[in-house]
């Protein structure tokens, strides 16, 4: 066959349809009440854990305590998306509803916020004099630097989220052999290890919300849009990278969807 | 299809029947037997590793191994339950019996024991001297921190286990992707970053136990309490955070059984 | 049956044919291009991340970052080959074809400057500071130590690729148990750990010439050609030993399609 | 069903025969001196990479490279046993013949000190300095320790890989969740945390011979018998455990095989 498999022509998987911005029917059912639950249950163990183990090692002057908050940021995302930015970029991708995303993302600043307020309970003569787990640039970095350290590190993530869960990974076109994905944890571990000098790592704008409000410093605020600008930024990118880019058939079938919505 | 999948309604799979509460049949089968043994020789090994790494690491005044104890606890899981609130998680969620269970919580701790002792033997001019692998409130933390602490992570724990071992993940109800679960050892690896420099991180009720007998320290069996009563209440939240809130159709199952048994 | 699997004989797999040298049809695919972008993003995402990290790392001195450099280099692998010895493997093994490996081998060196030129953006106060993250022999070690251990270090990655992508390992004449293999990763790792008192570790001609054209220091010019020809020369021996000792079929096979695309 | 699976009633799996003692047969076979090469390049270059390894990084005082050597010595694993143990193990188990068993020890042990010398080459400056990766009980250790310690080590390894290349492990009778088996890798660095301050950890005799040819010092000599001793008798535990008591209907088969064959 001279056909390019994976192009326009014929192909061998369907991707599904785009999810509906305005989805009413689920808001009804009690598996949405259920999964917002989980992303508050998840973030709030996320941020609990991660938080907990920067401020237990410093105290104990051990340093970053070997990056492992990324690793850690994986090992709940299977309980759920825990991070806006990888549920916007899914939003972006057309794979979750509008109402949704933003319910999730309000679960997960939740969820956050009262997982740091957990550690500062527990480590109540750590937790400020050790920063409080939040973001901030560190000195002699300019905030475009740090902006695009954040959109960066969040493409990286949402990208290898979504390679990760390609359920037509195996049905793509590809004269090379297809290497088995390493877990997403690697490629956060080491985003962390590349940023943490320059930003402290954010890509996940709950997390930087959640340290922010608890440690409720001027520094933590006044640096926080760029936790938040930078991710969103980065999950749209590595969503639009991996539609159109590395899936071309997959993006024509989403634009024809996004016509065909803004008709309605 | 409007019903919503995982709901009361129509659904694609089916759980298992709940375990009985007493199974007299199952004493009288070899492979019962079989498991025990299992259960303690995995735990003795275990126990072995773990409190060998944490002394003969010290010894060399390099302190806790990288959290080492928390990784090889699932590295050996496949060989068993081998932690009393993982068998205790399971019996709350009906997957084991009672008598089952009862028996294996013997078994790990008998293991437990016999690892120490192992340790204590092979590593004779350092055991004591260096605190014997045993768990204990840290200085400048109250109670019930420490209690905090460990059912938080107990949780964790056993949330991942039934996570991971939950035969119908892919069949759930769900609109976004599912991600691949990470090892259990990860999970259990960060529990420990968080939560060493409060408890010494237990989790595991048989570990707690068997150090306390070897080490034989006031300190150790006074704060005993705490690694055997937080523990359980993480398991049994976790074991009904995944059946009523996870899983919702398999927690009506589940409290029917309960009733049916209940007749017997 | 008496016949060896894995013989010349009566075989229960069959391997694809191999990719022509020259094949003027997939200049005009869409597909083709697409790959030359991933190669090219991949490539500078991988480059971005390690350098950042080791100069990052060097500027709160910290070491080496713990060899972080091997684990993303196949974090990354699955969005690409990013490495021209591993796509000159392939070459080799007549898995892709002259065209597309060269095309592929220009991507990645110019993702891969691109990378280390984001890094020199990023770090500007650190990076000559720390040596751009550029590969030399370091002082006591002769040209063909070095040599020695490129070639080895690359011999290792590429065998490692080749086991991990074999689409036939079940099928293969075995009498004892296949091991799951592990992570490329890990391979790759330990390599790293093992050369850098050497060289650096290159074995990734793209890595070490986009850190020379940044860093555009005498030493790494001088030393380059080490980083080009070894990893080729082990990634050479890597495809024969595979296809020739390992897959004694597959090797006829190969012979005899030179031979036939040798006609043409 | 009454009947106990997994016991010696009806049971859904079937293992296969057991190996032949002697088979002269695969004597005549290409694929023997295949395997043969590939078990002398995998321990080869196993031992190069650790050795260097342990030496670099002793070159740059920092100290045990973090146990890396038992990570890798399961990534080479899948290209081979590379360990006279192992081997060992699955010839208790009736797994591999007598004769390939030998042949395969030969093959390691010839790639271990091929390994270690090319070490010795490249590293000409530092190798004897510290200390060749000789094994040797530590000061302060009985020889009775030591040779506990290899016991245990060895049984956990050969445990591992049994339980992990299992082909029937899902058939088997259980009443709880199996959980996923973890990289035999973990247990394997576990085992080198815990045992690395008593005897610079063994558990494989190759490698042990190979550091000590080549290092060739009286120490490394005189303790070298605790190095073959100790993980055979811990690989021939392990394969009596796995098989009799976690396997005990493939105990019987075992049983029935060894008088079949004594017969012959």
């Amino acid at each position: 066959m001279v056909a390019d498999h994976g192009s326009y022509g014929a192909k061998d998987y369907h991707d599904p349809p785009a999810a509906p911005l305005f989805d009413a029917a689920e808001l009804g059912k009690w598996s949405f009440y259920r999964a917002l639950i989980a992303e508050f249950v998840a973030t709030l163990l996320f941020l609990y854990i991660t938080v907990l183990t920067v401020i237990g090692y410093k105290s104990q002057s051990e340093g970053d305590a070997c990056g492992g908050v990324g690793i850690l940021g994986i090992a709940w995302a299977f309980g759920g998306h825990i991070n806006p930015a990888v549920t916007f970029g899914l939003l972006v991708a057309r794979k979750v509803s509008l109402v949704r995303a933003v319910m999730y993302m309000v679960a997960q600043c939740l969820g956050a916020i009262c997982g740091v307020g957990l550690v500062k309970t527990f480590q109540s003569s750590y937790y400020n004099k050790y920063g409080g787990g939040a973001n901030g640039l560190a000195d002699g970095y300019t905030s475009s630097v740090g902006l695009g350290a954040e959109i960066i590190g969040t493409f990286v993530l949402v990208y290898t989220v979504f390679s990760a869960t390609d359920p037509k990974r195996n049905a793509r076109d590809s004269h090379v052999p297809v290497l088995a994905p390493l877990p997403i944890g690697f490629a956060v571990f080491m985003v962390h290890l590349a940023t943490i000098p320059i930003t402290g790592t954010g890509i996940n704008p709950a997390r930087s919300l959640g340290a922010a409000v608890i440690y409720n410093n001027d520094k933590a605020w006044n640096d926080l849009w760029i936790f938040w600008v930078g991710p969103f930024i980065g999950a749209a990118i590595a969503a639009f990278y991996h539609q159109f880019i590395l899936r071309a058939g997959a993006a024509k079938a989403l634009l024809g969807s996004f016509k065909s919505t803004s008709h309605v």
